[in-house]
């Protein structure tokens, strides 16, 4: 990374803008990351849940960016996820499957800020048929993954876990488990709660139990039928305490992974590719090797990469040499 | 139901001590119920989630049910439910299965209230193996459910539906679902909530559609992979806001049903007994005639009627003709 007071060659800010917080990416050449900076201004925190509020956006905006406009009040700005939603900054309609996350022709809805900048927001995507999936974000992650030409699969663990299916750029099927929602509510609001205690750290023979259990529901009663013995094992000794969270997790995320392998992975499914954070990265690749994959891929920086080549895909900067901006030795 | 004022056949008070609240019955002659009363005494509510506060429970006792031991103050009483759990009003421990309901040797606990009356609380039940089952109080209203000799297959819709199954008045397995919880907390507490309008009446079509969804995804990506759904559909335009409160209920139910119908039912599944208040139980039936059952027996008053029959087995009260009190014409 480079020097903080001198990033000489910044190409691009990247907003990935979540339902409870926002991300903002300062970025250089080929998408590298120069700076980055985070706050709680999701969607939710912005709007308490209302109606969209430009000044609100406005204000969380300057506050991530504020000083990188100072110094370079030309670069382009780029966002993903939320700020294009009905609640958003501006909506940026959903695109259609099948998408190509890389066409030139791709139209971004646009905002201006109260200083005058120009942000692009990426439209989500949704599938007209069935369920009607959508996603908001998730798409320049998946771009940002560059899993190369032909069919791939890949998930993005979290809050509402999404399952896409590429076609070199084309994105032709996703679905979408609200697994994190789940645990999140189990361990906090629901019955189970009573009987968590924390501990220090990842207690993985619990979560390994809780994977072996949700595997075996897969074929009985299902994680509907399975979620109870978080209570029973504990309540008549047959776990600890401290347990209870990590076999939660591994029920879930067991309960994804298993369910997708069965219903939705196409062929052998040797592999997995997975993007998210470190920590929720490892707990999927323990849980898919313990059921059956042979190789789980973790992808980093998907987010800032797919905002950077969305935005040089559409043309909003060059391709290399970079562009350069004022103070800039080129 | 005879006059409130002249109950002139009492033989039993009965208690069915729950989670979020309490009910209490004055049982004649045969179960009949000759006055009752609610309360929000639940577990949860005397203890406040913390540790056991008999004081607690002997104030609700009092509550519910002091006049009537004012006029009858010999009158034998029995509980089951969570006053019999660890932080309940006296444990008592769970009876591990194969458990007869009906053994004349069964021991309650039993707890003196502050007046001096004889509480007898009926212990729950629990599975040795796999995952541990519990319950406190289904019990009761299994046995309440009066389902004859052989073998039969019940469910007990609720917070936390039970499956049992029983060869006469012995229960030789149960499994749990928690369907009722989970559809409270996404209801109130999920990103779902914020797409939810209340209906003035039971969208019955949007109950339907949730179980079909179901019964669909549980050969897919299971409840799981279709719980967004409830937020997708409303997003774009393809469900009312007042229809997604139905659609969620029939979804989890319709869960509930199909995989106990492929995992946990033996045999044909052409009838399924229901024990439920009347509008959960007209909830379970409709899904379930719509998953293939072909008749659905609704049993009513399983908790008073069990507390009855529970009584009578252990000798509390007589068998016909019934005991007889003070002010009471024999």
């Amino acid at each position: 990374m480079a020097d903080s007071n001198a990033p000489a060659e910044a190409d691009l800010i990247g907003l990935d803008w979540g339902t409870s917080s926002c991300r903002a990416y300062l970025l250089g050449a080929e998408g590298v990351i120069l700076a980055q900076a985070r706050a709680p201004f999701g969607l939710m925190a912005v709007n308490a849940g209302h109606a969209a509020d430009p000044a609100a956006f406005d204000h969380a905006f300057e506050e991530l960016c504020g000083r990188w406009l100072d110094a370079w009040p030309d670069l382009p700005v780029i966002a993903c996820g939320m700020a294009g939603s009905r609640q958003g900054w501006v909506e940026a309609p959903y695109r259609v499957l099948p998408a190509d996350l890389a066409d030139p022709a791709l139209a971004c809805a646009r905002v201006r800020s109260r200083r005058g900048t120009e942000v692009y927001v990426i439209p989500g995507l949704t599938d007209p048929h069935g369920l009607r999936g959508v996603m908001r974000g998730e798409e320049t992650q998946l771009l940002g993954a560059n899993l190369g030409a032909g069919e791939h699969e890949i998930v993005l663990p979290g809050t509402h876990s999404k399952w896409a299916r590429l076609q070199g750029t084309v994105v032709t099927a996703f679905t979408t488990f609200m697994t994190g929602e789940l645990y999140a509510l189990l361990t906090r609001h629901s019955i189970l709660a009573t009987l968590i205690r924390p501990a220090p750290e990842p207690q993985w023979a619990a979560f390994d139990r809780g994977v072996d259990v949700a595997a075996e529901a897969i074929t009985g009663t299902g994680l509907l039928g399975a979620l109870f013995s978080a209570r029973t094992l504990p309540l008549t000794g047959a776990m600890d305490e401290t347990d209870v969270a990590d076999y939660l997790s591994g029920l879930v995320i067991g309960t994804e992974l298993a369910s997708a392998r069965k219903a939705w992975v196409l062929g052998p499914a040797d592999q997995l590719w997975s993007a998210a954070d470190p920590e929720l990265s490892a707990r999927y690749a323990r849980a898919a090797i313990r059921l059956g994959w042979r190789t789980v891929h973790a992808v980093e920086n998907a987010a800032p990469r797919g905002l950077w080549w969305t935005a040089r895909a559409i043309g909003l900067i060059g391709a290399p040499p970079a562009q350069t901006f004022p103070g800039v030795v080129s």
